[in-house]
């Protein structure tokens, strides 16, 4: 046997082992369908050593980022997640201990997640680790949220806090030095290991005209939302939910350092627009799913894709390019 | 607009046009799902610059191998093409001649093919250009062709011809100078552009008991059907069909040379086992669709996994490890 079918055999079979359709990888394709009335959405997400994560994060750490930022997609389009195939294209250094840490992180986020690996490939490169996952989940026919549904009058909403992961990054790159170590090791897990908002499904689905995982920045990817939908939309930045160690880490800084967050990305929270009249009843399906939610702007007519930030004194906030990347 | 989203505008959004479920590939994910009674066949493929083609070869032809051999999984699990989603991660280098040239060919085979873009993701890499692609095809429920079904007593068929994509690769890696030029056109193009055997889908879906696609070698992938099917199988050398080029290639040193032929892969065509009394009916199909097709040896009950090949002097013939890279 080779390399390659020696890893796959080892490392990569048994987690395809519940999965009926991936056919213990044997077969040069897996075979599934959506259930009765439901469709597939289906999303694809790469990520390279050096761009996306250092080459000696632990391997545990980029099993889990690269799972849960496509479930992220999936989470967005309040689809059910349901397996997913997964391209690794590795070095020769990569060795048998790194096979096992990043196979169990993908293990461990499937028992989490309730998913399985369904398929893939498997390579050798001359360059850095390159990592690709085609995530499958399912929704109800017609059913899946887009982001072209938000409507002038509707309130924006956005799930968890934001900022953690710019600022993980921060810490990462030396760039920052938090004085408190339970905020450092916050933040970079903020980073490193970002939650897929699953638990948010229902309330999308019952109350949600728009939705978006916030990816590239929260105002990129309102903006997103806003260009889609053919409309405007300001966000009070007053209103954006910080975690306790991003608050504390901005501190004395905090003007230029709410840029940052607002801008960062990375956060993998969904960003939502919704009618006000539902307000209530999101806060009251927000709190039976044990999720925090928080009202953070409205839509407007126009123009179309605009965003606004209103900072914390009434005027608008300007951004500068690295802010804007959408733009 | 940074150079991601300007690329994916510019240069992937138009080839999205034609599906409704990529959403213009504004969204987080695609939507579809498989038409009623019908299950979807997946299957994820990656090629890396300087692994599976030179970084010099025409993106054209890089953008055609990429689909092609995605749509040959396909093809040998018996699926009509619907879909792909696509991973590009590009080193800087990469300007927007090599992006026209590459998304052209991705056009032209997706008319060829008639499939289409559904989503996917763009990103930098510092190292080689590195491609992923998932395929999505369709097939009736539970009528997915796999490798598991071959029967002692099977014959074993193939389509096409077999090694002209080694002589290709020795020809291209400066191993090789065939003196014809038309064959070097020829056995160059076979590397290069393979052809999925779609035209064998309607015949392998009434006759075969098991197939797979001839990646890493005849040998080889006949290997993994006898392996998943716990059967032998016997593979006589003079029946394997060859091209007229690859013929006037190795002249001579046939019988080192046919060792290369059986062993060399990237071939892209479909071996599959079939009752020999339907030799006369696959016969009859393939005519019908214009599709080379040769009877090449047997399926015999054990041991599991064995391959055998009698040499054209009725001899078993061995070949070095290199020719047997599953055992």
């Amino acid at each position: 046997m080779t390399g390659e079918f020696a890893r796959i055999d080892r490392w990569f079979r048994p987690l395809a082992a519940g999965f009926p359709g991936a056919f213990g990888l044997t077969d040069d394709a897996a075979v599934f369908a959506p259930g009765p009335g439901r469709e597939l959405v289906v999303t694809m997400d790469a990520m390279v050593a050096g761009i996306h994560f250092l080459p000696d994060d632990p391997p545990g750490d980029i099993a889990a980022k690269l799972l849960r930022v496509n479930l992220s997609d999936l989470a967005a389009m309040a689809a059910d997640p349901l397996a997913y195939t997964l391209v690794t294209a590795l070095p020769r250094a990569i060795d048998d201990a790194w096979l096992a840490a990043f196979t169990a992180g993908l293990g461990a986020d499937q028992n989490r997640f309730g998913i399985h690996l369904a398929g893939g490939d498997s390579v050798m490169t001359p360059g850095p680790t390159t990592l690709a996952v085609t995530a499958f989940g399912q929704v109800e026919a017609g059913r899946a949220l887009r982001r072209s549904g938000a409507k002038p009058g509707d309130a924006l909403f956005v799930t968890g806090t934001i900022g953690d992961a710019a600022l993980g990054l921060d810490i990462v790159m030396g760039r920052l030095a938090p004085a408190d170590p339970d905020a450092r090791t916050y933040l970079i897990d903020r980073l490193r290991r970002p939650t897929p908002r699953l638990e948010a499904l229902a309330l999308l689905r019952q109350f949600a005209t728009a939705g978006i995982d916030i990816s590239d920045g929260l105002v990129a990817d309102v903006g997103h939302v806003a260009e889609t939908s053919g409309c405007a939309i300001t966000i009070r930045a007053a209103a954006v939910p910080l975690s306790p160690a991003a608050a504390r880490t901005l501190g004395a800084g905090a003007a230029e350092g709410l840029a940052r967050l607002l801008t960062g990305g990375d956060d993998y929270e969904i960003a939502f627009t919704a009618p006000p009249a539902h307000r209530d009843g999101i806060a009251r399906a927000a709190a039976a799913a044990g999720l925090a939610i928080a009202e953070i702007g409205t839509v407007e007519p126009g123009p179309a894709g605009q965003v606004s930030v209103i900072g914390h004194e009434g005027k608008p906030l300007a951004f500068d390019a690295a802010g804007w990347t959408h733009f």
